[in-house]
């Protein structure tokens, strides 16, 4: 596959970020996470398109765009992790590879947050890695495409 | 009852029909879909209204909608089957009788597919049976409705 | 495969049709259904071969006979589809396609009748179509069969 | 209905009664059991009709035979107690009173003897009463379908 | 044990027998039954002393105080039956043979009913014998305590 | 049925308002809860009865007696909601309407808090009101009596 | 907070309310449910915005404009108070308090509706309170946001 | 706290301990256990106040009188630890240490015998350890409440 | 026991051996199995009887009739093993030592498949031996009866 | 048994003691821990040997070699009480009395760690006894072994 | 593979064998099950290798050496089958047939040693064929590597 | 915390990395794990120390080591993740903050890999990442620690 981007998806709330719980969310907002994510892809000489949105139907809406035109998709399914098998079944209808961020460690949190119907699609799972995970996430799915990191020299 | 006319409602994904796992699902589309239905509805001398979104909301939305204008639903949940109390408040407040349609054997899939929310208030539930579900659904809505099927003869 | 005929075959409880709770079942009695059965399977130029038991060896017996006989099965496995591995078996046995069929939607009914034991090896299952469910049945393996619908003009 | 019958039926195993485990099912026979019961009846100028089987499909004709001929059954399910859907259904049908009977106390032994299929659909259910139990049930059903004591006198 | 006294011990709600739900619990009152076992244990030549309370702490220590004074408990725990492990726990101290008794099947009725803590100290259990069952349970209690039915001739 | 009168029960523990856990309970007493009740019925030209036990058979009694006293309950069953079959069947005995209340949201606390057997049986639950919980139960069971506030005017 | 104002919150359905299945949720249509808020409110000398969706991502939408421009918000989660973790999270991250409302008792209805992933971050759950609920939320939040009742005297 | 006194609370069955099945629970009687308890305070310069009940109210009762009388319990809450929410809630309102005692190995028992719902809120639990366990028990809350053992020279 | 003889008995589709799915259970038939049995027995100068049948009634007669007549049985229940209390009840009843096997290692296969009602009362269960299996059955059963392996030399 | 020794073991993290989470195990060291029980034991003339270790075949070792040395082991099997069934048996092997001990309310924390393996098989738990259990386990263990406190006077 | 040599693996608390338990376990001893293995494998012209530890690493230490080594491995996992994962991986990663013994029959035991982890990747499972079962194993694994008996003529 | 080194730590079977299942794991060695892990950390200026073992109880051991003298703890706990509630204690104690790492994606495997006891500790988890995984928990880590990358320029 000679695309060289990637898809950035944020569920629902996720617009809030930097505003919303930050003792357990950060400070950082939701346009710090897509530079960060931008920057990591532009490391292997890729680039990313962002989107949020709080609607379930719209998530699937875009995964179904994203056939042909990204590489890969870095979703951080929010709390639909726990309840969409719409999604789920979106992933595996686009079969690109998909790695699923979470900010927190869901693990560490109440026991419905412990099962997440995306996982057993998803290439990778990242928890409790902040907001750093979305650059792992982009650098996993940029090597899987074949990618190599560009270490610029002075 | 005197209308003579079906929605056919497909949820989330199946926008994708013929492209996404063709293995699993098989070659024909939703257009396809949707003219097999129709065909058999004209069998009875009924029509039917053709909606697909991957929008849980709009999916109710359609069925509020459906009250003294459809004499039945079709419904192919996909995978809101599993987690929409909402679409079966929905059918239950319209009234209507549902056949509840999967392409695939639900039952042979992974177990988080065995349960459908949607079949405790279906009066019929189809699956396995491919594209030709529709038809079958289409003349058991119509049976119920009180048409007979009209033989062309030569 | 060449052959051109079907196995019905209904479990424990069916020889009362007609009789029986009319109000859950309807007033048809199984010859009627064999009937249908029948009238569908000659539309493709088929025939079937009918059988009724509430023995369960006696319907593994007859599945095992079907090898080398029958196309495919159309099963009402009645009460044993919630109860028998053996009858699962001996159709894993045979592997011939089956399709699972129930008057009633058995999900709008108690707990214990919501799983099949029978489901995770049909190709098709089919709840809540009444009597017309065996003509859906026995449309749908004749065409799996490769048989093709004829029409008789006048 | 002025039937003056009884359907006294016995489930797997209960042929050996007498000869097997005596410490823990006693030394009567199932004769001696099925003399108890048509004793019984005879109090209330009633008679009984005696059968048992190993055969889950055998319960279930008898079952079904006993609609117009007997007034109730009394029925012993042995093991398929726990495992039978089929003769649930098969009492269902026929919609005669059954009394369900056991000789042990079913729930203080093991975890899977302590639920019966047949219970939801009998009038009574008995266990632990030993052979006397079959008394109660005559007596039961008896008084049920009107029949009073005839205390005979010297 | 030559004691030939039995304790008939009734629950809570059970002093509204007669007046409470009588399409469920009929219309003869604790009087009524506690009539019944009284002439049963006659028959015998047994007698029986008769309790009812609504408090669990009364009910055990009417069951401690049956200790050398009667052969045998009848009780219907009512409610207790299904959260009382501590009325269980009295029956076990006290070592007097019990028949637990309820005027309904109480395994047709909601599932947190279908438990009993009782049953596994009971030497047997009857349900669904409405009143008649008491006199069915000292029945089998006084022929435990070695009595013989007393048949009065003419 | 013309009663004007509430029936306020308060169960285990309850005594202890305002001086327990102020922190999850508030500082007002039990003196306090009834006087807002008493209260909310004047409105409707309506009086209550207050009682409080921590025993479950004391309760049972009271539930009992309200028959033909009272046209509602208003009740708070504290720790016994989750383990009380046998309150929940002096409710329906009476076959009064009955309003659960409690001052903290069960659903926000231990697991074991979350289910009520009373709720059941309730015609409505009201959680995580405080001590205005009371007004809103008087409220709801004045209307459903067909009383109509009186607001005094100056 | 010196905000005067309620989001009032109804969620899938309930626009169909007075329409849908009248013998469940009376015949007061959301218009009805609107006034009484509205008016509730008034007698704090506060006010009320009101709004409906059939989508749950519109719903988690309006719970994030409520923050800065709300007291609080009265929410009839509908169908997604069982499925939806994403407004759960949209409400714990506005930081809003909450009062969950629901016309039936749901404890009284299916399983399947007795649990609601709303309950553990509301203040207070009012279920089977009808149409007056609404009243009763109202009044819960504006009392905890410092309002007092202001009756017009004569 | 300067309490120098300690409540040892029996619950159901207790008062007929060395009397009932002595092979589980020994031969020692209640009044040994209150002398061993007294005994064990005693070496700390502290008394005891014994009581016991078979009724779950009254135990509740007791435990809130002894707030500013008693500087902990010793509570063997015999079967109700298994039951009692509204126990818990007693001691959880008092405030006071609680050490939970069980003649028994509670663990080497039936199942439903390995859940205490008084350990959640204990401050130590001995099961298994006979009437010294009372002895540790007054030990362990003499201890916590900062009394040292005197011992009594020759 | 001086009987010198061994049931080898087998149930429901396993008269397909050597011809059902030979890739899961290889190419022996039912009649190489008896053959390997009958040899393994003659090595200690026993003999065997075979049986196979697909109706759980007619093994239960057998085994019923192995009393007496044989030192203990091999058996193969199949898929009776998950579903058949009634053949477990009837090992019990004879009292012979019974020998469980299975061709495949049920433990790697469905999970319904690795629970058997059978292993309970068995006194080994062998699975994943092959037909080699039914070999080491016969000489556990035969030593466990005190014969000795009969080396014939050259 | 003649022997005047106890085997103290200790499991798994607890050679942090006194360093680790001070606020939940307190200040000692494991060293006084040992101290504690060599004293206990010294009042009735016995002796101890003390073996920690973070590795469950150490464990295991220990305890067999226990046998003929020790009349009884006090066991704090730390985390492996929750998953070591080896340790279990290597209890049962030994046939020696165990008494099982915890430093916290185990019974409070996590429900993982609500259900140990070791219970089963100890004749007595202690949990949330602090250091002071361990004297307390010696103490049941020297008296189980028949010796007599030593009070050494003046 | 040419390999002609077989590992014998034994768990935890089998060092006891013939001194542990022997009404449960048998008198013969560890020596003696590895003579027998021995003895069995040179019938085959094989030879083996005995190890026993009850150190869960130091199992895996030695199947990771079995690689290249032994042509398959017969292991009796003692109490690990029913916790160690990490046993069962070391058996997937080194590829070799495993057979699993068990002295005794598991699943007439405690429930919690019905699961083992390791069947679900053995070739064959025995248990309860006591020390012969291990003879089996090694027939069963040599005859797997192509082994043939070699019976010695006189 | 001024320590610039992180513990590498490897749990049972991933010694065989690189040999064992490459299609499951792929083909680099434990070798180039560390070697990538020294790597990552040199880029912030810190280094690393690498450990291995197949023993619980030695990375136990190993844990307790590391404070004072790491900064934090990578550890790849292999099927210890599903068992061992020891090493999370470990974790827990010596308060290092630890990121969880796996090479596959657990959750796409069998069930009982979904769970694992050390995420609840972790400050983080990865999985599914490859060997990549562990560059990013050094990477997390070492950013924790307040280390910033230092890109060294040409």
């Amino acid at each position: 596959m000679s695309l060289a981007s990637l898809l950035i998806l944020n569920g629902p709330n996720l617009n809030l970020l930097g505003t919303r719980e930050p003792e357990k969310y950060g400070t950082q907002t939701l346009a710090d996470v897509e530079a960060l994510a931008a920057e990591t892809a532009a490391r292997f000489g890729w680039t990313v398109e962002c989107r949020q949105s709080n609607h379930e139907g719209q998530l699937i809406d875009w995964i179904h765009e994203a056939r042909g035109k990204h590489a890969g998709i870095v979703l951080n399914p929010g709390a639909y992790s726990h309840t969409s098998v719409a999604i789920r079944d979106a992933l595996s209808a686009v079969e690109l590879p998909v790695v699923e961020v979470h900010l927190t460690n869901i693990h560490a949190r109440e026991e419905f947050r412990h099962h997440s119907y995306i996982s057993g699609v998803a290439v990778a799972v990242l928890c409790g890695t902040g907001v750093q995970g979305y650059a792992y996430a982009v650098d996993r799915l940029a090597r899987l495409g074949g990618a190599t990191e560009q270490r610029v020299t002075g």
